[in-house]
């Protein structure tokens, strides 16, 4: 093993140590004193530099064995990068378009070159902005029921899906950190935990000693350790996708994990109801931003339906997997058998879903990682108004899932919290 | 890389090819010339010797590159012995005692010394003969509850949980057998498959037909195939235990996988289940094994009371894994929400448990793998008899089992099976 010794890139030594690259001399230009770099890098965890010279540019994202934003005190892996690699080559495969392409992976310096997009902005600043986005809800729909399906025993031959579970099983450190932010230390009295204080402090004694709640959120956790269903993105918040309005993408899957379907597209609703309710913290006068309101709840319903609906066309044309095999039901001349089937799938996936999109609200606002809808709202009595109503959903989601029938309901009960506790 | 060459052995080449080893010279004999061998594999797949000598007697079992019973037109992979091997290890530390003893494991040589159990005969045998073990009731609940749960998020370090279930999951061929042979290929006209004709035709014309019953086996097989939750023997009838009246055994792990816990209970109480019906097929007269059927049923009961017992007792005492973590209850003065969670899940065990043993009775009678409880009951008349009241409870419990109740109830219906078609 001659494997390179690691080393941190910075915006100075980027250009030496990465200039003799065949590959991204072809895309930034031939001569690297002429690149020009610029560190961006504005997630937790790792660095992120745009690379432009005389030809173009491009992105180099580059994993730091701890934390970023705590330090060494918090190692993490660099093999995290590997994941994500990884990832990226299956999703752009499964959904081509949908990722920005790459162009290098060195898997010693834990760095992966790609595609720079512009003018793309992170999906979560344009939301807080008030943008309404026409192409996300479609876009994101079938990037899940594509991904989703794709990646699991519906679909792919069963030796390569064991193979993939194997690879990304190694994953420990970043499922880790999903295991207890999401489903555990939101509950109890967490040492990494905060919220907005004096003004959540009943209401999260509240959610903290309910029992049901908390049995619900390890049920999950149970499902997210145990259903080995599909490759999940792992992280699919709208801080994970840029936008234009004409484009999507979807970025940075270092927590991808075989997991259940209903896991990404749970988080993802969650990050719209959660940028629902943040809109009041940012509006100027009441009723403002009404129509973006409408918009986010439009956009779940859309992903929702768009999923839905792509899974279905899917499970019709591409179920060539282990499960529910044609040669039981359409070779049977049964073919009402595996839309049966197919009923009961999608059930599972509601259900789910709506248990994960719950507790995903309440670690925003109770747990380490908050987001910046609700950060960014200066006002804590504001803040704390825009959170509880998220609280309140999220314990409803999560507690309440088997027994919710539609987008519908949800949107109503939605829309009846933020008219209620409106100040 | 020096890998030896694969070569199968023989009764002839064993003493030669072993004689030196120190650990087989000890147990059996230093003289390797005075050593005798007796090749007495009855199964499927391998080679089984039992070698003697002056000192003692050791187990010799070796995997062979095909199966062993269609010969080399089917391969299957040497390494099943390392999956073997492996999960012997893994059971003799979670359930001390209950599983033979290895002495050596050669992986290239696909082969795996282990101790030589006598007068232990294979259960299957001991309840076709009529014998009432009083002790395997207690011995399989207690072994299913601790490898269980002891192999899971429940229990482990979630790094070595995962890390097993990475190594588990190579094991694809063994995998694949039970996806088609227990899953799909009973539910329409495989290949493999052959059923008591012409005397069960009308009852397996009506089991393909029956929608409901092929959508719940695939429901079985999605969750075969995704919820990876624990360690599972993954062939556990009762022709993988060995008995004495003092001792039970639990043998042949070469199918272990990452699966639901529900899996392994479901297929053993199936076993026992099939071994009632079929007990009219082997009585002399009229009601003289009625003391045999009442044991089986109630030996049903004892395992699954057994296990229901000693999971919680677990959960009680050594629940230190990812799941249902103590700091969000007992340590929060809430003792009552983790017993509200058991419920949960042990419901949920007990739903999916009786699906399994309900696609393991039809896989065993429509199937390629029969197995000896009916096939020797030699009358074909009678032996349909027998097969038509297992393939009907088995239909009852895969479709049914989200609202049976209680063993009691499946005891009513077996026992009621039993009279109505007798003839």
């Amino acid at each position: 093993m001659d494997k390179q010794v690691f080393e941190a890139l910075s915006a100075a030594t980027l250009p030496e140590k990465l200039g003799g690259n065949t590959v991204l001399r072809e895309k930034i230009g031939p001569d690297f004193s002429r690149w020009s770099v610029k560190e961006v890098g504005d997630g937790n965890l790792n660095l992120v530099f745009i690379v432009s010279g005389d030809r173009g540019a491009a992105i180099v994202k580059q994993a730091l064995p701890y934390v970023r934003l705590v330090g060494e005190s918090w190692p993490l892996p660099l093999k995290r990068s590997y994941f994500e690699y990884h990832a990226l080559k299956r999703q752009a495969a499964r959904d081509p378009g949908l990722v920005p392409e790459i162009y290098f992976f060195d898997e010693s310096q834990a760095l992966i070159v790609m595609e720079f997009l512009t003018p793309h902005v992170i999906l979560r600043r344009a939301l807080i902005d008030g943008r309404q986005l026409p192409k996300i809800g479609r876009d994101l729909g079938l990037f899940v029921a594509r991904t989703l399906f794709r990646g699991s025993d519906l679909s792919m031959a069963t030796r390569e899906k064991k193979t993939d579970l194997a690879l990304f099983a190694d994953n420990i450190e970043l499922c880790d950190i999903t295991e207890n932010l999401v489903f555990s230390d939101p509950y109890f009295e967490a040492e990494l935990n905060r919220h907005t204080t004096p003004q959540l402090d009943p209401i999260v004694a509240e959610l903290r000693a309910d029992r049901d709640l908390k049995v619900e959120a390890q049920r999950l956790k149970h499902l997210f350790s145990a259903k080995a269903e599909t490759l999940c993105h792992g992280d699919l918040h709208i801080g994970s996708v840029m936008v234009t309005d004409d484009e999507t993408r979807v970025i940075d899957p270092e927590f991808a994990f075989y997991g259940p379907i209903s896991f990404d597209v749970g988080m993802l609703l969650a990050n719209f109801w959660m940028s629902y309710f943040s809109q009041s913290g940012h509006e100027n006068a009441p009723s403002a931003r009404d129509g973006m309101r409408t918009y986010l709840l439009d956009t779940v319903e859309v992903i929702w339906e768009t999923f839905r609906t792509e899974f279905a066309h899917l499970w019709r044309t591409e179920r060539n997997g282990i499960l529910y095999q044609a040669s039981l039901f359409e070779a049977r001349n049964d073919p009402f058998g595996a839309e049966q089937a197919l009923d009961i799938v999608i059930d599972e996936i509601w259900r789910e879903m709506l248990g994960f999109a719950g507790v995903e609200m309440h670690r925003r606002i109770l747990g380490l990682a908050h987001n910046a809808d609700f950060e960014t709202i200066v006002d804590p009595d504001r803040r704390a108004a825009c959170e509880t109503r998220a609280l309140k959903l999220g314990r409803h989601l999560a507690v309440n899932r088997h027994h919710i029938h539609s987008l519908k309901d949800i949107r109503a009960l939605a829309e009846r919290l933020q008219k209620e506790t409106s100040a």
